[in-house]
């Protein structure tokens, strides 16, 4: 930490030297609180402080062997109201308190410590909800435009069983366990049980890779239920979140919601063979540069306005958008476009989810805590086995290693992240229950690689061939 | 223009068929204004119209062979106060009227006239000034990304006579005209001398190699010295809105803030090759795949925000930030990642500034706006005279074709326009002369080919064969 009275003495020293030579508001340190050079000041050291926490955490997780997301992550953990203090958004309802980043703006906008600390919340909470409304649905955008539904296609109804029972099986299992062994309400139960849903594919893709497995059957089936996955997964954050809204459950809300959001995506899929070549007509017809890039954007925030329209989430909307711009002969393109703009979003957004993160609550020396830690253990649980037994629902004449298929579902990544952190923003989730998501998160990413790799070592020969 | 009427009718015809099955915020309409369907909806129909209105006018300026950027303020000024009244900024003191984007959103979300303009107001609003504080800290990071210092050490000090004597000229003359000939006081006289100074290159670049140009001894002065023009352009605009923030000009505070702002900038011209070689040091050695994007922005925020601790402006780190790691080896890499991100950017910031330009001001027939307009008139004079005049500044054997240097320094652009974007929101300068320089660029950059291609025509037989 770097001392912040040798830090004025330093300058102290320098305006000695030069005082009518200072620039002014140097010059005049203690009597403009809460100006401009104060604000952009703080803007700029807490956009500062998140990017340099989420690359030391994704360049730590790179080095072992784990997915970048989780550095973002957990970088935000340690420097959250977990850990550090550095990065305390005001929606935790904790109050910021001294730190070396408050005590450098201190000594450069000669503000009061007061002044300071308001000024550094507000714009916390300026960027944060910045991201939190048009930066997920870039994010979402970006998640739909990477599926490849010619995937999901190619391995068929295997895919689609493996995917839809390993939607099914977690997430009622893990509502129901949660109303039942915990006496959760219906809402937090109905939102932990949906977060359980939703397969990351990266982490098992690169292990399949690794051990060269990806090409076989087993491979493939996982890839193309992890499509499906997502797809489902979504929408049921999609309907959980408008179900919070609405504040009640009653099965006609439920049932229309479900069902508008399936037309709502499945229309999208259905017809993205027409709606995709009439967007590759017009960025075609556009002589600009960025033609292809704000024609894209266009789409993205129409179809989120459309779903918000309709009563459904603006990130359902943006999500259709990416599948159906991810099937045109622009999709390499436009994921090479915006790239370096997810890049700039996604650090904020999941650096501040864990940031926000309490697992102080988590602690396991509280006996006030066993319960929630309980629950974190319970969804972990539910989280292996409701994807380890969908393999064994597969049927067929083929030769197939089903605890390869489990296993390789396990991990939860981006999807189950998105739901801790729009579940953090809300008031019928508790701090516990989304802490207990993250963990849920964090292991199955943690244990997925391990458990992948001596499932696959262990391997017997009859499986093998088929590589 | 859609009909609201209609669209409600045919929403009633919807809802008239299935009630129960209407998602809940459809069926409830009426009963949440102010909600999150309307917070959303709102700014992605704003976002949406910013967007439609900057490519539209892109294609046409594109179509005319003008360049993209009057375009995006063009379409500004189309759907802005000055004429459709679509997006109104609250900066400008108007409230909203109806108009057909009000209507969509009253019908889909079924709030009140009242609640769905605040409502859009507020996001208006929010965009810009998300842009006006990060986006133009992106956006001068690109400017100074793209500056290439070799280019203007080639020409050397021929560059540098026409490109010091370039600002001077204008700045002057323009400065101290205000002050005597239309009695504005010194502050906004000083900053609307400061906006005739900055040169862009991109029109005129283009001119001289539609005509085979580029390559000359003329082409390559213009291009260098409007690279230092964009520099010394950006100190005084850092040094002006410093010396607006103050309140009052004193000598000192003059002094002080250029010599700091110059130092500044000038030491990190200086430093460069270390700085850059620092850079891709640490760039290269990081493992994870946005490594070299957010490194730069950790670099560009850190620059920011030791320019503005230093009491300067936060641009002008950017700036210098974008010069340091334009001298790297990944300049390219970097011109091409931040690309997407700044075509995203400039939109909202040249639309807004369009939008927020109020052109009624300087309708010829109300007299009470001849003044204004004389000093629009009086600005465009002293743009082009102060330039032309450069190119006969120069000396030396090599005979030079000084008139085309002195033309093809006519355009102004991006800084002029973010002089007059930042002036828009300063309460020091009238909205007529943030008219009169907005009209000025517009005038110069749409005369500049004209005079420059008559000029080249018209161009003796001893200067063509040095191309």
């Amino acid at each position: 930490m770097i001392d912040a009275i040798s830090l004025g003495h330093w300058f102290d020293v320098f305006s000695l030297i030069s005082p009518s030579l200072l620039p002014q508001p140097l010059a005049s340190a203690g009597g403009f609180e809460n100006n401009e050079h104060l604000v952009i000041g703080t803007l700029l050291i807490s956009a500062i402080a998140i990017f340099i926490t989420s690359k030391i955490g994704e360049e730590v997780c790179v080095w072992m062997k784990l997915p970048p997301i989780l550095g973002q992550l957990a970088g935000g953990i340690v420097v959250g109201i977990s850990g550090l203090h550095i990065l305390v958004f005001p929606e935790t309802g904790e109050s910021s308190t001294s730190h070396f980043l408050i005590d450098i703006l201190q000594v450069f906008t000669g503000a009061s410590f007061e002044a300071v600390t308001v000024a550094y919340t507000d714009q916390l909470k300026a960027v944060s909800e910045g991201v939190a409304n048009l930066g997920i649905v870039a994010l979402l955008f970006f998640i739909g435009l990477e599926s490849d539904l010619k995937e999901l296609v190619r391995v068929g109804s295997q895919a689609a069983i493996v995917a839809v029972f390993g939607v099914i099986l977690p997430f009622t299992f893990g509502t129901l366990g949660l109303i039942a062994l915990f006496g959760i309400p219906m809402i937090p139960a109905v939102f932990a049980g949906a977060a359980l849903t939703s397969t990351s594919i990266g982490i098992t893709a690169k292990v399949l890779q690794d051990l060269g497995h990806l090409k076989s059957k087993e491979g493939q089936i996982i890839i193309g239920a992890a499509v499906l996955d997502d797809i489902l997964g979504i929408i049921i954050l999609a309907v959980i979140i408008s179900l919070i809204q609405i504040g009640t459950v009653k099965v006609t809300d439920i049932v229309s919601l479900i069902l508008s959001a399936s037309v709502f995506v499945g229309g999208a899929i259905a017809f993205s063979k027409y709606l995709g070549l009439a967007f590759v007509a017009v960025a075609d017809k556009l002589k600009t540069d960025s033609g292809l890039l704000v024609t894209a954007i266009i789409v993205v925030l129409l179809f989120a306005g459309i779903a918000n329209a309709l009563g459904l989430e603006a990130i359902l909307g943006a999500f259709a958008a990416g599948i159906i711009l991810g099937e045109t002969s622009k999709k390499e393109e436009l994921l090479q476009q915006f790239q370096p703009i997810v890049n700039v979003i996604s650090p904020v957004f999941f650096v501040a989810i864990g940031a926000k993160t309490d697992l102080s609550i988590l602690n396991p020396f509280d006996s006030a805590n066993w319960k929630g830690l309980a629950i974190a253990g319970f969804l972990i649980v539910v989280a292996i086995l409701g994807k380890v037994a969908t393999g064994y629902l597969l049927t067929g004449s083929t030769p197939l290693n089903r605890l390869v298929i489990g296993v390789g579902m396990i991990p939860r990544g981006e999807v189950g992240l998105v739901f801790a952190g729009l579940g953090a923003g809300l008031d019928a989730i508790s701090d516990s229950l989304t802490a207990a998501v993250i963990l849920m998160v964090v292991a199955t990413t943690f244990l997925a690689p391990w458990l992948l790799q001596s499932v696959l070592q262990r391997m017997p020969e009859k499986y093998q061939k088929l590589v």
